[in-house]
């Protein structure tokens, strides 16, 4: 592997994306047209983010268990709107080994149907509510164009799927766990969100709301990184779920769903990758830690080990036979946070050279400092990625004040705009038509304080638009 | 729920068996058939098993991966044997939206062949191996009959795939990963196991040898519980993989592959659940205490939670309305290895009862032994759960010496029958034919000393037999 083969981020930002994805060993194709494998370092990335997140969930309650993967269509059409917003892109089985089937199936695009149909069955009494469900599996959608892990024909998700007994509970419960993802991302992946509601336009196909978690990637494009959404009483009215409440009374429940994807690792990706490969925030990366030994270091590679061990620091070892440049630059590419360089030079002086991946600033420590300064160095990348990240994306939200001034700011800078809007989705498809840019999401901590800036009535919100992977 | 309404187990072993399934609460039926829903505590012990492995699978220095979960069926077509094997029971995708697909693709019903597409790819020299890669995944069968856990058109699984430099090397990690699969069943699952080769007629589509895990069920069956396979360069040499060794000569690698399922869970319900419901092994409990208060005990629970808490000791506390009767029996149906009824009335003589679920002996302890008394019952109870499951499956092994003995015994019992054999797959038919009886695997630390018990000519090896799930 040769470093200098990734191109340039800011020549070329899709192509630097997918040789990043390539050259830290992340994904490759196959003969399976639109689908990815991923590689050890990508998968060991989605474990990392799927222990997070379901501790979180397992803590807030929430149950895992697993549906099946296939869809009758018959029980697909049950819910209208939902049978439009997915029945377009699904994959069908038609033949059980020689056979034709008599009803094809869908291979699942999302899971509501096959949960509602299961609530159904299991829901009698107030006393069964809530049901907190999750699973993690794979679904299925016959995208036409594929990248690396933001849109694959085959998708790892979780999809949460609970029920309640009111109205107010189910809201509390879609917004809970909206907060939690936006947590982890913050928190873990050292990426700043911005989250919001989805426009009618926009929302979920069969949601009342939908809530969304909006990150914004190096070239300003936005990536929409896990939605929440409150479905009211919509599919339980069509699939005919119903309680009896503490009053005996016959009531239907509130129903939430959510999830989120392996397209976090592509957000990771193109919010912290640098033109030397992958660049991970110490609390996702699987190894903190590179050790690279030079020379004769056995000994104090033991104890090195032993220290990190003990300190919980999961650390790799490159031991191959290739010289210490290259597995530097190897190093660096797979995005390890840590390299610590153990050569037998330094070590005379009882030193050790860290290298931290985010600036790849050097620093010299004493050997029994290694430890301590480790974890000082992991905790500083940590939130130095976070401010980073913020500080540019917060550069690149615009403000647009008249229509004008939205197609130039559209036309000339990449990023956010935020607007005033009237709410008439007809001025949202007019943006979208002269811009490309589509809504975000509605940002419901500001007041609006202008008209709408596309027909210049009376605003009701105000709105990101932006474009969006 | 009632327990009366799970049916003996000496009446109808297998209307008893999806009573165990269906009134625990591990698994529901759906519109989709053959396919089945696994509920929240078949899930948890799904999860438990592959917290244990997986961790035993790093241990032994292999990664994660996921590849696509299609297969085209050009790529299905490139080994003969195995897509002889495969191709009658597999799920066609031939619609893509509403496209006709160019190329139909089959769920896969297993990954070797993109195991091998891939491998293609990676492997140039010696230095990239061995590969030892693993996949958690879910594979598609479309069976005619199914049962849940031990014969669903969708499997969850996972699948071990490497490749190796040596024949030697690929034999050793065929018997290594072999070997994790028989400590688990025997030390985690309480189940007593029967190891080895299967015959030419019986082995993988594709494999030079596959070793088996033979589990006896509480009935007699067998229970075909993993298997490890020995594809020598088989399919390396279909695909066209090769490597350069390290004396610069091209050579083509070795390979091995190897399973479990969540048949795993089948097998444990079969062989230690009983009339009340699900017998669980502590060790692969997910929650290995029921409490369930009884009057006024909120402040001593709220102890007991504490100190169940800092010993890492899973629980669950059964605080509904129902009856404490009822609870009891509700805990046995879900196969709490232990309950503790936490009683206002006791308590005032510092006392509770302990219940272990697989003999319901009780013990009163005081409350503040309660800690060490659970953590003695949970060894105890593995350990006998083990011994049981052995003497039994011990007293169902027989011996024929002669065609009509073993005649007999296939009519007249139920278990496995150990016979001399000539190694000739005719008589291996002729069995099957004669008795339904299939070949379980050969005994090899055994030396045969009799004639083959069918056709009297010399025996080669001695040979389980028996029917099986």
């Amino acid at each position: 592997m040769e470093v200098k083969d990734i191109t340039n981020r800011d020549q070329d930002f899709a192509k630097w994306y997918t040789d990043v994805c390539k050259k830290a060993d992340l994904v490759d194709y196959s003969s399976v047209k639109g689908s990815m494998i991923i590689r050890p370092l990508g998968y060991a990335i989605w474990e990392e983010m799927v222990h997070v997140l379901d501790q979180k969930f397992k803590e807030t309650g929430h149950e895992n268990v697993q549906m099946p993967m296939f869809i009758p269509e018959s029980l697909l059409n049950v819910e209208k709107e939902h049978v439009e917003g997915f029945a377009p892109e699904v994959a069908w089985v038609t033949m059980g080994g020689k056979e034709k089937l008599e009803e094809r199936m869908c291979v699942r695009p999302t899971s509501e149907v096959l949960f509602c149909e299961h609530f159904k069955k299991i829901i009698r009494s107030y006393r069964d509510l809530p049901k907190l469900y999750n699973q993690w599996c794979t679904i299925v959608r016959w995208e036409k164009t594929t990248r690396p892990f933001l849109r694959s024909r085959e998708i790892l998700w979780q999809e949460g799927h609970t029920m309640h007994a009111t109205a107010e509970e189910a809201k509390a419960e879609t917004l809970r766990m909206f907060n939690i993802y936006r947590e982890f991302q913050e928190e873990y992946l050292a990426m700043p969100v911005i989250t919001g509601k989805k426009t009618e336009k926009e929302k979920f196909a069969g949601a009342e709301e939908t809530y969304t978690i909006e990150a914004m990637m190096y070239d300003g494009y936005a990536l929409q990184n896990g939605t929440s959404h409150y479905f009211g009483q919509h599919f339980a009215k069509a699939f005919d779920i119903e309680f009896v409440d503490a009053n005996n009374k016959i009531d239907t429940p509130y129903q939430t769903s959510w999830g989120c994807t392996t397209r976090m690792i592509g957000g990771l990706i193109m919010t912290h990758s640098d033109n030397n490969g992958l660049v991970l925030p110490p609390k996702i990366a699987p190894w903190k830690v590179i050790i690279i030994p030079i020379g004769e270091v056995a000994e104090r590679l033991a104890t090195l080990e032993e220290n990190l061990k003990s300190h919980h620091i999961t650390y790799k070892i490159d031991n191959s036979n290739k010289t210490p440049g290259f597995k530097f630059a190897e190093a660096e590419v797979k995005g390890y946070p840590i390299r610590i360089e153990l050569g037998e030079r330094d070590l005379r002086n009882d030193e050790v050279t860290l290298v931290r991946r985010d600036t790849l600033e050097k620093t010299k420590v004493k050997f029994n400092e290694i430890l301590p300064k480790v974890e000082e160095l992991m905790e500083t990348m940590q939130k130095d990625m976070y401010d980073r990240a913020k500080i540019r994306r917060d550069s690149m939200i615009y403000e647009a004040h008249t229509y004008d001034e939205l197609k130039d700011i559209a036309k000339n800078k990449s990023g956010f705009i935020k607007i005033n809007w009237c709410g008439d989705m007809a001025c949202e498809d007019k943006i979208k038509e002269d811009t490309t840019l589509k809504s975000r999401c509605l940002i419901e901590d500001e007041v609006p304080d202008e008209v709408c800036v596309v027909c210049g009535k009376k605003a009701q919100t105000k709105l990101y638009i932006g474009r969006q992977y």
